[in-house]
């Protein structure tokens, strides 16, 4: 049997299921986490993929497989981009070679893919929550079995995990968790959680241990004896005072560290631990990235990477394209602004590269701050720099930024303080897939009081939104999508727009396409092509802003227009479309008119190439194309 | 100069502003601690509000006051519902009996109150997150001044106040965290982190460090000398074993714990911190209730309170209704169905009494979690339950409900598990105002996929959409207001409704208006008196479920109504008559109708009474009325 070409992966090609991984032998699991990592390497070389995360806990993996039984043992991965060895092992090895793409195997733990997903991810830091009400569940029934929660450093920054932590800790379930302590989250590990899990608070405290000690000698009449007792209390206060008495102190067995490649001692403990009862903490030490030179050299880049050659780890640039991204171009442009305006900060969430914001880190260190995996944290954080004259910018996912959707009501915009959202990923993301798509922010923000929501059609667009936002004196949002510009001019100095004004890009006589965001070029495209093809005479509107929307144009284009189709790359409920319909209808302009809302349709959207999900959506050009149609056959309206 | 009938409150009427405050001697502020409490004993005995929490930080709140220079000095007081001395010593003493009237004093911190509310307050938790902020601002404009945030011991167990601890010690602001440590926070506290401050795990700490203490001088060849050095050692590592440690391992330096009744002593301490650098972390114990002998033998119930006769704490009922709450009747029907049905179990976030668990709690122990004041892992934590077979219903004001909107969305909807969502306070709360009303969650629901959101008309329809919850196989969400039924007659195993069915109440020939949740009652009332005073017919239709829509029946009407009017208690953005509008614009169903939506209009609602707010927005049974007038006077429509 052969799974890759040359590579025959003999030992992994025994194994068909996690019963298989039991009866190995050490030496067996060992060859097999080989195989693992070949097939790993050489399937993410292909069709990219969370690289680092994944080979750091192959032995991992292994080692929970040989000592659980997941006929009733369940196992929930925290942000699941560490899974793939747990894949493969799990029914998934054939269909490996399909991971991230459309109708293939998920690059994340889903439930629906398979009965050992014993719980779906995506967001960080879940799993303790989600393990211990998996463990009440096994209580209330009557049922036995382990429940394991596999979380890395960087998720234990988040709120989320110490507000699981707390309450299992506090009341005492049957649990175990695996801390996957590689020293960093996606990118450096920020707070003091770090610090304490990397032995410099302990060390504080043998010190002050030591210091203790000393004084309390003094009192005793001995001589040299006394230095010696002194000597072996620090020693022994050294092993007293570990990274486990955090975990403790939330009521936590604590067992570790314990080297997370070392096969036989990983079984070992976890036989161990499957003795134990109540709430464990297994602390585990890896490196991201382990057994491939480039990852381990750089972890950060091969986080999540694209397609690469797997000799030599050299990026392939699937389309050679010299256009900037939208994240470019906004990291960018905030240190143009910021240069001249030094009221300007930045956070994000423990995504400095991945938001463009290296380059502002690296211009403005007294003024950028990384706050860790805590969108929660960020936002409240800059409603307070806001009421102090800072122009706070927080730049996290559109599909994160969900976490903040209390502070972001509550904290900013309730008290109309100035901080700005910047909405990176902002629409379908790609292969990422269904917790990763930013597809309800436009939905989940229009609702609230005071904010300015816009989405800007094209780089330079986004560089005029900054702008504004920066201008204008209360909260503002921004939302844009994954991937490169189209080659827009860009500008040392962009102007700001005028809230709430919009630009009519093309008139027209038989309809009116009004869009949003990355929807409006594919909308002008149509339009043209449909005039070409069909004679079709069709405007195009871009609104700029979601809110507040350009009242007067659109009321004027309903006056004009028997047909209005809205498009947007978001939930059609709620969205833009839908705050269309509303003035429409508030101001009594809907007499009659066909009014047809493109977006994203009320289910989730799976994992595929981005251009792709907006076919199959119906809002790429196409698709506008043929709603147009439709409705022109519809007849003509009142 | 009186401020209460037959109560000079001289001292109290010496202070006009803060700096008066510091002015005056630790004698006189004992004195003026007393009148501080009789003017809130006084206020709260008429208007209601939190008096526990805010008879519990008098001392504190002067102490601060005494020793800071609000010219430059900042306070975020947590959740804000502990500020009423501090509102009263800085500049609203005197308007201090409009409290939580409308258009009087403020509940909660606001910044548009006062300028020395410098941050908005009313959900838990963001005090350190707000004050790290400002602290960050001061650095970057080189201004100087120390920003305090004051905490309650239950707010620490929210996963924001530990993402700020773990930033701002990480980052070594200077800051100041006045930990408020009653030993509660609503209700009882709960988790590791209520133990760790009662120093039980201190004891733990002590016990292991006594054997390795002991062990190691086993090994030096001293007799009786050593007896005597291991029992002062263990008195040492009492010393050293604190609950401050916790802290310490955030990088905080800690002082405490303080009597937080003794004014000398704590002016003492606030005068060292204000020359301390970095964060700094001083545990102040406290008593709930101090001073009213009511609420320190009752803080839970005196937490936040109606009407009550100040001499001997005795509740006044308003509106001696016999009727049960929402509130009580959803916590009734739950007991009754768990009784048949044991994959029901309850949770809730550091709120039994609020959401009508208690009796849950009693009656089925072992199924229900109250979680702390952490609505995020609440919602993980019920969608691993439902992911082992178990029905958990999570109870939640709607308002704190925002905090896991990315938990709804990402652990719950996505993988369509049954959980189901109670939130009570749906709508206007009334006086704690903008902070607390739930108006924004059907729109911050509805455009989940998969999520079925109902909102009863009654106490006797709420009971049905629980037992609809109870038997559908995904999640779901009641929405249900604030505030006493209207004696529909209960039932001890009510049936499930068909999900997406609606019901018209009442037909008619000028116009229909549809309804949900609180606001089918008084369309009703507002069509009978429109019929009866001005002729008009008026058709009234309840649709319980704002997803999925009653799509036959809305169709239906809007075939027949020339004028369609929806009401709602929630945000018009986005909400239920957004909803509505999406269908029939959806299917071609708009053929110009004129629809009206009425809703909260978009901006935050202050507080007052819940009847003046929604007079106030419009959603009134007048205010329908005066709707569907001004509807008719537009002419026919086409």
């Amino acid at each position: 049997m052969s799974l890759l070409d040359g590579h025959p992966l003999t030992m992994l090609a025994r194994v068909d299921s996690p019963t298989d991984v039991a009866a190995l032998s050490l030496d067996d699991l060992g060859l097999l986490a080989q195989d693992i990592r070949e097939l790993i390497i050489a399937t993410v070389s292909e069709n990219g993929g969370h690289l680092a995360p994944s080979l750091g806990v192959v032995e991992l993996t292994l080692a929970l497989l040989k000592v659980l039984d997941l006929s009733q043992d369940k196992i929930v991965w925290d942000v699941g981009h560490q899974a793939y060895a747990y894949k493969i092992l799990t029914g998934r090895r054939d269909a490996f070679h399909t991971l991230r793409t459309m109708g293939g195997v998920s690059g994340f733990p889903r439930m629906a893919e398979s009965p050992f997903d014993h719980f779906g991810t995506g967001h960080s830091s879940t799993s303790i929550s989600a393990a211990s009400g998996m463990a009440m569940a096994r209580d209330v029934l009557g049922e036995s079995g382990k429940v394991v929660a596999v979380i890395g450093d960087g998720s234990m920054t988040a709120g989320l995990a110490y507000e699981g932590l707390n309450e299992a800790g506090g009341d005492g379930r049957d649990l175990v968790v695996v801390l996957n302590d590689n020293k960093m989250s996606i990118s450096k590990n920020v707070g003091a959680l770090s610090l304490f899990l990397s032995r410099q608070l302990s060390n504080r405290w043998v010190k002050r241990a030591k210091k203790e000690f000393e004084s309390m000698a003094r009192h005793v009449p001995f001589g040299l004896e006394m230095v010696e007792l002194a000597r072996r209390g620090e020693e022994s206060f050294k092993g007293f005072f570990t990274p486990g008495m955090l975990f403790e102190a939330f009521h936590f067995n604590y067992l570790g560290p314990i080297d997370g490649h070392d096969l036989p001692k990983l079984v070992s403990v976890f036989k161990d631990v499957r003795e134990m009862k109540g709430p464990v903490l297994v602390h585990v030490l890896t490196q991201k990235g382990k057994g491939y030179t480039p990852a381990e050299q750089n972890p950060t880049y091969y986080h999540g990477v694209g397609s690469f050659e797997p000799e030599t780890g050299e990026i392939i640039k699937n389309s050679p394209s010299k256009l900037p991204t939208y994240t470019d171009v906004f990291g960018d442009t905030l240190c143009k602004l910021a240069r001249t305006d030094r009221r300007i900060v930045a956070i994000t969430a423990a995504m400095p590269e991945g938001t463009g914001l290296s380059c502002f880190a690296q211009l403005f260190p007294d003024r950028f701050v990384d706050v860790g995996i805590c969108e929660q944290h960020a936002v409240t954080f800059a409603g307070g720099m806001a009421t102090r004259g800072l122009k706070p910018v927080v730049a996290i996912y559109s599909t994160f930024l969900q976490r903040s959707y209390d502070q972001i009501v509550h904290d900013v915009c309730l008290q109309n303080l100035p901080v700005t959202f910047c909405l990176d990923r902002g629409g379908l993301v790609g292969e990422d897939g269904a917790t990763h798509h930013g597809v309800f922010d436009l939905s989940y923000l229009r609702h609230i009081p005071n904010l300015v929501l816009m989405a800007p059609k094209d780089e330079a667009e986004l560089q005029r939104m900054l702008a504004t936002a920066m201008a204008h004196p209360g909260p503002a949002a921004i939302r844009y999508l994954r991937g490169v510009g189209i080659g827009a001019p860009l500008c040392d100095a962009p102007e700001p727009l005028t809230v709430g004004e919009g630009e009519l890009l093309r008139d027209g006589k038989d309809a009116v396409i009004v869009a949003i965001g990355s929807r409006v070029l594919p909308s002008l495209l149509a339009a043209e092509e449909l005039e070409r093809e069909s004679g079709l005479s069709v405007a195009v509107y871009n609104a700029r802003f979601v809110k507040p929307l350009p009242e007067a144009d659109l009321l004027d284009l309903a006056g004009r227009f028997g047909r209005i189709v809205t498009v947007e790359e978001n939930a059609v409920q709620g969205g833009f479309g839908s705050a269309v319909l509303e003035l429409l209808a508030d101001r009594g302009a809907l007499t009659g008119q066909r009014v047809l809302r493109l977006g994203i349709p009320d289910h989730f959207v799976e994992h595929g190439p981005q251009k792709a999900l907006r076919e199959l959506t119906g809002i790429s050009k196409d698709g506008v194309k043929r709603a147009l149609r439709g409705l022109m056959e519809e007849g003509t309206a009142s």
